[in-house]
């Protein structure tokens, strides 16, 4: 299995904590993302999106991470990080769709503004980010992990642009619960620290 | 089985086009979007999101069509239209992501500045819709299905914002393959008319 990916992408990282948790070896192919290599020729035959990371596995190539999230899981999880009954699965689901849409082009947009200086609106992309933030609030008032009671890929997807919301210029002093769930997703066995 | 819904919203049908093929009854529950009833406090209680579709089924609450998508196939679908085996259910999983990324903040967010008047940069959503539309193109040069060379929830799931890119601006007559494949799409059994 070879992953394409960058240190500082958020989607490449879920993907390196699943692997570590479940102990999957894997070969890192690193992307020059200052070079952008992401848009080269080469890379874009690979993966015509031009982002990482991509997966190359069992003669397949997956550009997204939810995939490669899900082929993880599937292939070396069992039932535990996302199980194949029809209401699990629509329940790990429901957040895994949270992560790519509110926690994406909210939160992720709005740092992705003001670190990288994609256009659009900051001020758009931060609301779209603190609802996510007070739906996460909400949800971990009531509950420790995000579906079915226990850890899963739905808390891996969600957490890295969840961290890394206050280089959007959104602190999460307001969001204790968010916190302390942060803290419990990197307590868990095999997790990779966020740089 | 309960779906909020309305009639103009494209991840709604989503839902209802794989009911329909699969033959699953359920009630539908008419959201009213001019009033605003989606984000009255009674419908923020049942979805924070303030969105349409919702899915009440078996004591769970879903929030998001990807979530109902996966419980009709696994519940009622078998192997066919979402498989379990790692590879297969990753690559449906990667096109499903596709529609929750370049599609929907691409295609239906350009649709949703002209027909909703709804903030942000047409030129920005309509590049990401453009980008989209190219990457299909180029699949259906090779393949008639998005995934495992037959229809599964994937196709579903891309399907309503790319029918609707002209609403925002964005002609389909330079796609032939794109347009094959909504026909192909259209002429699958049970398949519902998008009004």
């Amino acid at each position: 299995m070879k992953l394409y990916l960058t240190d500082a992408s958020g989607n490449s990282y879920k993907v390196r904590v699943l692997a570590s948790i479940l102990g999957v070896p894997y070969e890192k192919v690193y992307v020059d993302w200052p070079s952008r290599e992401h848009k080269s020729p080469a890379f874009l035959k690979l993966n015509p999106r031009g982002q990482v990371p991509v997966m190359e596995v069992e003669g397949k190539v997956f550009w997204d991470s939810t995939a490669h999230l899900v082929y993880l899981a599937r292939k070396f999880g069992g039932e535990q990080w996302l199980p194949t009954d029809p209401l699990g699965m629509a329940e790990v689901m429901n957040w895994m769709a949270f992560a790519q849409n509110e926690i994406y082009f909210g939160l992720q947009w709005a740092r992705g503004v003001i670190v990288y200086g994609i256009p659009g609106s900051l001020e758009l992309f931060q609301g779209h980010g603190r609802k996510a933030l007070e739906i996460l609030e909400s949800q971990f008032g009531k509950h420790e992990w995000l579906a079915l009671g226990r850890p899963t890929v739905a808390d891996i997807a969600c957490y890295p642009y969840v961290k890394r919301a206050p280089e959007g210029r959104i602190p999460l002093e307001p969001y204790p619960g968010v916190n302390a769930w942060l803290r419990r997703c990197e307590a868990l066995p095999g997790w990779l620290k966020l740089d």
